[in-house]
């Protein structure tokens, strides 16, 4: 949706960046111009995603340059060393995307300590020390970077069989808006997105192995009736690392097609009929009956 | 909940206070030892009420009195008049329950503008004319009272097919918020209730005709598996308007069983049974083998 | 910052268009394209922007037209002409602009009922009848519409000194989540932006008159210590309008340079200095040495 | 406030129990006849404040009793300990007070990661081991427990120099109410309070070294103009681990003399003295006199 040239000059670190909507996400930005350096755990994976996306732009006029780098998100030491590799081949960073992710489905009763530390470590501790490493950068630097993490509706509203996931994700958005308050002053921006439904070949097999993926259909739920495509989510990514959004900070932007909108008390009469309004409709009359006579008083 | 004497010399007006729920909390305030006004449109109702609630109280010791002033909250100068009786039979006024209210379950699209406005101007224009009328009063006879108002879980989140009330609730609660702020410097507080279902019986027939009654059982929606029971909600509005919650300000609190928290995404998995979750054990215990894996490196 | 045909073969009614924010982004609409009805209570003031936009974009290639209808938004005759016209002139109507407003600086107990109630009509009741005209409109002829509304970050916070106005901008507020949660169904949008200090000279000088002028400059308490450009507030309107943010619904995104997150509770320790930090330092140097022995155990 | 039995037969681990809040509101407990195990980690101050309270309430009649326990709540296996000892002692466990914390004031650029950890770990990790340790022993027994979180309003909005405790609180308030969600079933409730500032000798200290103690002041900004008195947060506390508050769960009660309400756009207005306002009300005069007008068309 934005001009061509709309992220040029940029250069932006994806975590997770070699699967998923981290790929979707870093196709977008290099075909808006910017440099990206991608890293997960895996190098044949961003390898492979890298030459990948390299082939798809290089008909492109201005598309940006993908580099891979392996990195696991709870070690400083691989942090520091994406951040200086980065600056080492594109010059210097301007965005961190915060996108890696780990998650279960299951009743909290049935996780051990250790299975609930290892989604909390990835999702939580991994975004706070790169949201620490390249600010630190930045604020020494004097570079006016933004960050954006890929947060959830359940951040904010909490959900059951996903806790270590919302534990840590509740916690990243309270940093993005703790942060977004206090460096503000260095021209540092922080935002996040909460996406609905997205799905992902793959993850979603991992996530939602049978009997739950034929129960995650959630396009009923949700009020637009469709699960997000992946450019949506791009175009309101680009924006909030943009220039364009130079005057947002410390805000979560949800993109669900109103999923979270579900805890509206009377929300499930949407399953009453049209016929059966009518039925019911008597009672609105005699109610503007009712309200005609106030109005007269 | 409280100690007996925990209402001993205040004097709250309960609009509303003739039936269902006001009448409950009423009940309440008088047998902790409060004067109570109870007003709302019909006079015959609110002497019943009155007669019936002194009766039931005529032998405990310490008990409140009761005093019945028929007022449309969308009139001033019966508020007025409210106040000003109040004040001469009990000699001033403590706390204010705004508990008026009005509702149409319908599809906003078959709504008129007019039975849009009955709804607002019962439940938002009389909230903030009486709000607004006591604290004036306040104000000059620099008295700290206290105003507790009657909101719900829509307050916060919306909700689709009683969007008039949803509008008319969400602004009364960000009055809440707005006066408390501006308010705590003459010593008034402000807080809000959001009560789940706590059916009545007679105002739960009216806003639920069938078919829809037998659609609202909400218990299987609600977390805690059942509805609010009168004396719960008593409770909560006792302590707000008691000195005992005196640092307590500008807040709304839910009292629904959970009922809200159906925002959280994955809360629908509830109903995955246990053998379910046993076949998707395996791949918890895969992340487990893979988690500790990680801690060994 | 979109492409130049963002909003082609789109036509936007904006409510308060003759001046201010509402001119400025009514600029932006015809720039990518967009037809725009503006309409506000003086038609002398709606004629002058209409032709001053008119003559700005003669030359560019693919710029929408505007036309001037004096509207009283508290009339629903009055709005269901302005539909009418508009759908006479452009086609249809794709999207609604609920911009128009009033507010009063004054402590709430010098507020008469009736100045309160000025507030609240144009800015609540005006926004529910222009969304309930349009919504069954858009439902009638099974239209995708989408509405966007003009809040502000005092709608969820509150705000004392502007009750009035943040008591009806909340109620706006929950307006756009419950009929995003409801009309999803009809493919229909409904989303807010809360813009922090967007000044505008005019709008400004009569809302801020002295003392309050001098004392209202706000960047010190902004984190990223400038206000808002208007252009910013119209970049984040055409995204919300247009077909890119097709899969948002339901949402208030916050535009204020940090402004609300004033709330964290040691934020206002941005005025400790380097010097004073050092000096701390110890305490934290003393903790990490503690931190250390700790990781030993 | 409450009744003098109000916690009979109920027993409460309270960790961080042996000093300032902690120890406050295990007083209350004790005397509204609640057994109390407490626990930190350090044996000797709890033995300290357990017979400091034993000798307290030695002539009060129905008053519980207190065991003392250290235990760091990084530690499973001492907090499995910490339950096994509470029930041999006191038969079962019912409350849950998570209370223990960390924090560090500082600029977050001047933070190492450990020094980041240390704060998350003790408020993050703690809180969710000791919460799954005492959820499955409740599961695993049917009982119906409750647990309370000492959370903080930054939890929701966030704050720079105090970023890891924002992070860790944030999190844990999301486990609050994603367990309140999940565990309902099962008749465990949990609920979390956010006080303002109830200072504590010693902690405060600590806390704030100078030149922070005389920045710190809180009062000023504070809506009620005083800090909370510790009997007042242990009344929350204790009706929330009663049984009369069991119809409200996943909820965060804030306790703050309206502190949090300074995000209000326009609070800052409070500095305008009556004499400005008197000069301002020209404006509102004016403005009453058009809306006179208005309300004649």
């Amino acid at each position: 949706m934005l001009r061509d040239d709309a992220l040029k000059g940029k250069t932006i670190i994806v975590t997770g960046g070699g699967t998923g909507l981290g790929k979707s996400m870093t196709r977008y930005f290099l075909q808006l111009g910017a440099n990206v350096t991608i890293c997960s755990r895996r190098q044949a994976v961003l390898d492979q995603t890298a030459q990948e996306l390299t082939d798809e732009l290089k008909d492109q006029v201005g598309a940006g340059q993908v580099l891979a780098i392996a990195c696991d998100v709870r070690d400083p030491v691989g942090i520091e060393k994406v951040i200086a590799d980065t600056v080492a081949r594109f010059g210097q960073v301007d965005g961190l995307l915060n996108n890696s992710a780990g998650n279960f489905i299951s009743p909290t009763e049935r996780l051990s300590y250790k299975a609930f530390d290892v989604v909390v470590d990835i999702v939580l501790r991994g975004t706070y020390y790169f949201t620490l490493a390249v600010g630190k950068y930045w604020i020494e630097n004097k570079i006016k970077g933004t960050v954006l993490n890929i947060s959830t509706t359940y951040a904010t509203t909490g959900s059951g069989y996903v806790v270590p996931s919302a534990v840590a994700k509740g916690g990243a958005l309270i940093m993005t808006k703790s942060l977004a308050a206090e460096w503000g002053k260095y021209g540092i921006r922080l935002n996040a997105i909460a996406p609905g439904p997205f799905p992902t070949k793959g993850a979603w097999d991992r996530l939602f192995p049978e009997p739950l993926a034929s129960m995650m259909d959630p396009t009923s739920r949700i009020p637009l009736k469709r699960v997000g495509e992946h450019q949506e989510l791009a175009n309101l990514a680009a924006y909030l690392l943009s220039d364009f959004s130079g005057y947002v900070t410390g805000e979560c932007i949800t993109i669900d097609g109103g999923e979270v909108l579900a805890a509206g008390e009377f929300n499930h009469l949407e399953k009453v009929t049209e016929d059966q309004w009518d039925m019911i409709g008597e009672t609105i009359k005699q109610a503007n009956r009712e309200s005609k006579k106030e109005g007269q008083k």
